[in-house]
């Protein structure tokens, strides 16, 4: 440690924003806990942030420095550690690896970071000897980063499926609940303050994506190359489709999904999509901004995670966490994996199967189902469920198809021969995780 | 440690039923994992059985002796850590107290050992610098006690409700899904293994009860003396309320409840009980042999777990999560709770206060509804829901009234006085947890 007081952690705090703002409001109210169980006092001694002029909803206690000199954080020798909240790649990025040089820990909620280039900097930090933890980075309250690195650590893990946005969560439960377009949605999130005037990262997966290749290095212990994960959003889904889903007991969410193919240790079927989930699986009773994982592992069996993925002082709750366990000096190399990561084999997305939704608007002529079952069975598609009914409030008759399990390359073939033959007017599908 | 060899982690397994034979096997179809996540490998150098002749499910690696000498686990200066899996107090009390004054860590799944009589074995822990950890007590897989002890250890918590006990969570779930009596879901139990032949621990709560109090340790840092706690069972429960609730949109679970009763930092109110749960609530969709836990906490609000509380490998992940633990040497004293633990100062259960389901075999004459309003409402109870409806299969007509808040004396003097006035065949009253 930097600091020779062992009577308390010394730390910097990057970032001021909903998070950082978050920790500071903790650290004051919960002092007499964290004292307690700590053993130590946590003293924030200097704040970097953007913008010395900008109006704060917090108060610093009085001995607490605000500046906008990264280095007057990371080259303090009186600093202990160092919180990085500020979120973005470039500057963060050279924050830490600036701050594991001279010797700080580190907390981080920084997904994207960690997702594109983290390997770097726990190698950076394996060899200076110190912490570099992350739990707030994922499903912000819930303790997964945790679970998976020490509580799962015997176990094989042959899956996980996570709501691992609280945004996108957001917008799906409300268009569900209040039958909403997904534009009506997002301005309703907007307005709340649960989604950001840029929502794309959140809405178009990549939030979402960069947790899932964090749990899947705990998880599988392989590093999968951000850049070649298939992502896709809710950007596009209709009001209609999340009616029709609900009709046959099914939510949609957006899931980050992730399995060992099996083929061999290193194989991963992994993506983030938005997909029917069945009422009676607990990850469909995820409501508005809340996130939830569920595990399955050879010996510990089934497991499933709920809580707040966002916020205040839910992600500083994670965040103190790390730097609590940073008090107590554990285990610095304890990254939960190996650091000669080997890179994951990423199973073909062609060949990933599951069973699907469809839902087609064609003209109800004679013949048109005949068409399409045939287009179906051409591939070697068996369908479970055929519904054709008229929906309040939609002038057109959809035609919805439920398969058994195929595979996504046998979908997107039978898609094309239906759009050759019967031209539809619309065509999308969605897997189904029963 | 005891032993020199600082590639491997040398332990004694004390106990070799379900959990003991699950260890065994997790530890040789896992070894791979195990090595590479922990950096050691785990010995399995010796096993205490009762009953030498026995004739086991598992088979041991050559290298592994068994006795029935509790002294050749404790004083081997050779084992490092103690796994203890025999169950029962007595015994299982002179073997880690024994083994603690010989320098091993200790690893228990034994809640009732460390709820009725665990404080002076966390004292001599700590005294002897040594780990004492008990992930496999509560709830099985589920890292319930790693997240209260290390994710939440910044936040003060408000409430937790589990169901702690799967045998008795399967009772009701068979009860609730196939309609029947408390006896022969009792003996399916049995005849599947999930149920003990004297099934009183699970059945009566008492298990339950020893989990709670381990939990109220770890979230509000108080001892509540086991003695005290409100305990009460399944036994008495009939097909018909479960019926009941179930149309009115519940289900019947046993509940572990605690909460910080508000006054003052230590006075809790806590018990186990059979209670109605909403269906909106994921608590209420906790399906057979599966443990949950809720936890509110100040900062990161609402969380929700889930898993298996039971079983050979399930059981046997969260012993190997603490091994691994052991393994890092991570830090001895971190109990979750200070060892100079203040006594709980216990919340008077009269003046509890929940809303209430109330079911009467009573007369269908006139003036009934009026007596009976009559006396809930000279106790100030008012009732949300009244509901007098012929069941399927059963002869008699029961009248359910749902009442709002009120305080379980109020509850008390209200029956008192329907009974004096009304004397009802049958009058049975649950909380409700909304």
């Amino acid at each position: 440690m930097a600091n020779d007081n062992a009577d308390s952690l010394i730390i910097g705090l990057a970032g001021l924003g909903t998070v950082g703002g978050g920790l500071v409001t903790l650290l004051q109210s919960n002092r007499d806990i964290i004292e307690r169980r700590c053993g130590k006092k946590i003293v924030l001694k200097r704040v970097l942030v953007h913008n010395l002029q900008k109006k704060r909803h917090v108060t610093l206690a009085s001995g607490t420095e605000v500046t906008d000199d990264l280095t007057r954080l990371t080259d303090d020798p009186e600093i202990d550690a160092i919180v990085e909240v500020i979120g973005g790649q470039t500057t963060a990025q050279t924050l830490i690896d600036r701050a594991l040089d001279h010797g700080k820990h580190i907390v981080t909620a920084n997904k994207a970071l960690l997702a594109e280039r983290g390997l770097p900097l726990f190698a950076k930090a394996k060899e200076k000897n110190r912490i570099l933890r992350y739990e707030a980075s994922v499903a912000g309250a819930i303790p997964i980063v945790q679970a998976l690195k020490d509580s799962l650590a015997s176990n094989h893990i042959h899956s996980l499926l996570g709501i691992l946005n609280g945004t996108s969560n957001y917008v799906l439960s409300q268009m569900t609940a209040d039958n909403l377009d997904f534009a009506t949605a997002l301005q309703q999130a907007q307005d709340k303050g649960y989604a950001e005037a840029d929502p794309s990262l959140d809405i178009d997966g990549f939030d979402s994506a960069h947790k899932l290749i964090l749990l899947i290095r705990l998880a599988f212990g392989v590093h999968y190359d951000f850049s070649k994960l298939p992502i896709q959003g809710i950007r596009n889904l209709s009001a209609m489709d999340i009616r029709l889903a609900n009709q046959l007991g099914y939510h949609i969410k957006l899931i980050g999904s992730a399995k060992a193919a099996g083929k061999s240790d290193h194989e991963i079927e992994a993506g983030v999509f938005p997909a029917l989930v069945s009422h009676s699986f607990l990850l469909a009773r995820v409501e508005g901004a809340f996130n939830a994982i569920h595990i399955k592992a050879d010996a510990a069996g089934s497991l499933f995670f709920h809580g707040r993925g966002a916020g205040d002082l839910p992600t500083a709750s994670a965040v103190l966490a790390d730097l609590l366990a940073v008090a107590r000096e554990e285990y610095p190399n304890n990254t939960g994996f190996a650091l000669d990561l080997p890179k994951a084999e990423i199973f073909p997305e062609a060949e990933s199967s599951s069973c699907y939704y469809m839902r087609l608007m064609v003209d109800d002529a004679p013949g048109v189902l005949r068409d399409i079952a045939g287009c179906m069975a051409a591939e070697g598609i068996s369908m479970s469920h055929v519904m054709q009914r008229t929906q309040d409030g939609f002038s057109e008759v959809p035609l919805v198809l439920m398969t058994h399990e195929t595979t996504e390359c046998a979908m997107q073939k039978a898609k094309q021969a239906i759009s050759a033959k019967l031209h539809p007017r619309e065509m999308v599908s969605f897997k189904v995780l029963a």
